[in-house]
């Protein structure tokens, strides 16, 4: 017998292509096109860099405390981790252990299904309907648990508060996770439900919108219970996930409202103009609350335009998946980098006509 | 029925304090007491805040490539993580499956069982002989993966490197893990195993000989297809766990080996001498190959030296654990904070003994 028979044997998730090629157009990933708050590069220049001997504090204290009162939450409900994902994974690992099927949609962030199969948790996707919304009544079933991205990803559409508290409240047997990572961009978060539903755990992260994807920063909030039983696996994995770097930086992001709000509104304002060039061109896209659009060409298949932008140096996402096929992720960049994308794809779909 | 019968539960790890009072000796973590090589600060004070915007390499290559060129092996034979902690953790996770037993010392790092606790993977403790030596016939028979922290912690004692060649070669059908966390500081490391044995896998850390504990960098060593497992379940948690500024520090440590070298030549010079005067008051231990001294008293009860320790602001570390309840594990720190740890001691004991 070989040690590889007792090896967990995963297929891992596959995350958007890093090219080290610093020419592209890298509309590919979801980050944000601008620098993080000015604070950040201040505290970084200025850190004090004999503390690193030290452990970094493995309570986070000082983010948890700027993130609760950002939140209007006390820092009990407030639990920190090296980006959504490892929120997220140990989230998974903690609440998820029933042995029946969590709830996901069939068209979601396809690292739900990774972490389902890591820890061996049985699932069952549901179908979202043909404009991609959720199906209220399909989450209302037995179940292990369940886990939505509001707005979701990869197709930036918004499932109605309503809806999710209707889904919250028929499920307080289970932790209900809802994936908050785009919601800066003009949605609407779940955090106000947190004070009535304990099942409820809203995760949030720094890579989007506070333009710090590497610094590797997320958080999730939840009741007081919640928070203290995703910490004693925390405590149980890594007492320090967070350098004491890192946990500065966040707090200078997290304390510069203004610069936040003014990334968030460039963003959204470059959206809603390439939606509308988009659309001139004969694309057709839901209504993204997030960084991206998810969109579709009347005619030309989406491989074909995938290849085309990626042989020029423009990198956007494409999935060979079930529904999806025909479409394009296309991260919102600068101004400029969405002209230069938007005039090659005039020129390319004007000659695919002819 | 309640989302809370869903939950994991487990006592999770307890670390050394980390006091905010600026004041303490604090001789309980096992720190390094200097700062990391200058060339860390350089990195950070020189870093382009503006590339935060993005996700770091998820491979980590830079970092990955010039610890495999340290060590003399192919980066295929390389894995990075937070710390060695993480490390061990995906390890537990991706190697120990076979639902036999573990196998690990009575008196070891406290994390293991934890880990076990955490991934519900059996484990039977070994007890080492009365001067803290591990017994080999222990770890021959039946079992699902061995983990030897060498030296050992919080013993200080080394295993010859021959004990564990036969281990290692007694088990080549599970995994046997070799923590080495505290190896530069006169130790031998299993690193040349790596070649001849394909179970084996050597993890080492940044926290203590590079004085970045701080930083959360740890790393393992084995031959390319474990990495590759290790690997595999490591993207399938967080596909981006070392952030951008992380890697770069990384890098900066392990490229200055003449600075780690006498860093680790000062600490030694202080550990021997701390021996020393040790002695004299009455003490007796192991021989530590590691920053620490596992020390116990002819006379006086650890407890009661522990506690006097404390509340003179000098923190070390004391476990109510059986076999060591009588001990202190004492972290080295520079010369003047051990002397004033001997200082204290002598007069402390001289009133004892009266």
């Amino acid at each position: 017998m070989n040690w590889e028979n007792h090896v967990r044997k995963v297929v891992p998730y596959v995350a958007g292509e890093q090219p080290k090629n610093q020419n592209v157009i890298k509309l590919n990933t979801n980050e944000n096109p601008y620098a993080p708050a000015p604070g950040v590069a201040q505290v970084i220049q200025n850190f004090d860099c004999e503390i690193l001997r030290k452990y970094p504090d493995p309570d986070v204290s000082v983010l948890v405390d700027v993130l609760a009162k950002y939140h209007g939450l006390d820092s009990s409900q407030v639990f920190v981790g090296v980006g959504s994902d490892d929120v997220l994974a140990m989230s998974f690992l903690t609440f998820f252990n029933s042995g029946k099927p969590i709830l996901f949609p069939d068209i979601t962030y396809s690292f739900y299904d990774v972490w389902a199969n890591l820890y061996r948790i049985p699932y069952e996707r549901q179908a979202l309907d043909d404009n991609f919304y959720i199906k209220k009544e399909d989450y209302t079933k037995k179940n292990g648990g369940i886990v939505l991205a509001n707005p979701n990803a990869p197709t930036g559409i918004m499932t109605e508060l309503s809806v999710l508290e209707e889904i919250i409240a028929a499920n307080q047997d289970v932790v209900v996770i809802v994936d908050e990572a785009y919601v800066d961009f003009d949605g609407k978060s779940c955090v106000p439900f947190i004070e009535k539903y304990d099942n409820l755990l809203v995760v949030q992260t720094f890579s989007k919108s506070r333009a710090l994807a590497g610094m590797r920063i997320g958080y999730a909030m939840g009741n007081p219970k919640l928070i203290q039983y995703l910490n004693d696996v925390k405590f149980s994995f890594n007492s320090y996930t967070m350098n004491a770097l890192t946990i500065a930086v966040g707090v200078a992001s997290v304390v510069d409202e203004v610069y936040f709000r003014q990334n968030i509104a460039k963003v959204v304002a470059t959206r809603e103009r390439t939606k509308i060039e988009l659309a001139k061109l004969d694309f057709t896209f839901g209504d993204s609350k997030t960084n991206f659009i998810f969109a579709t060409h009347k005619i030309v298949p989406a491989q074909e335009i995938f290849e085309a932008l990626r042989a020029n140096q423009i990198y956007v996402r494409h999935w060979n998946k079930p529904r999806i096929a025909n479409y394009l992720r296309i991260s919102i960049g600068t101004d400029e980098e969405m002209d230069k994308l938007i005039t090659f794809l005039e020129q390319f779909l004007s000659k695919e006509k002819i």
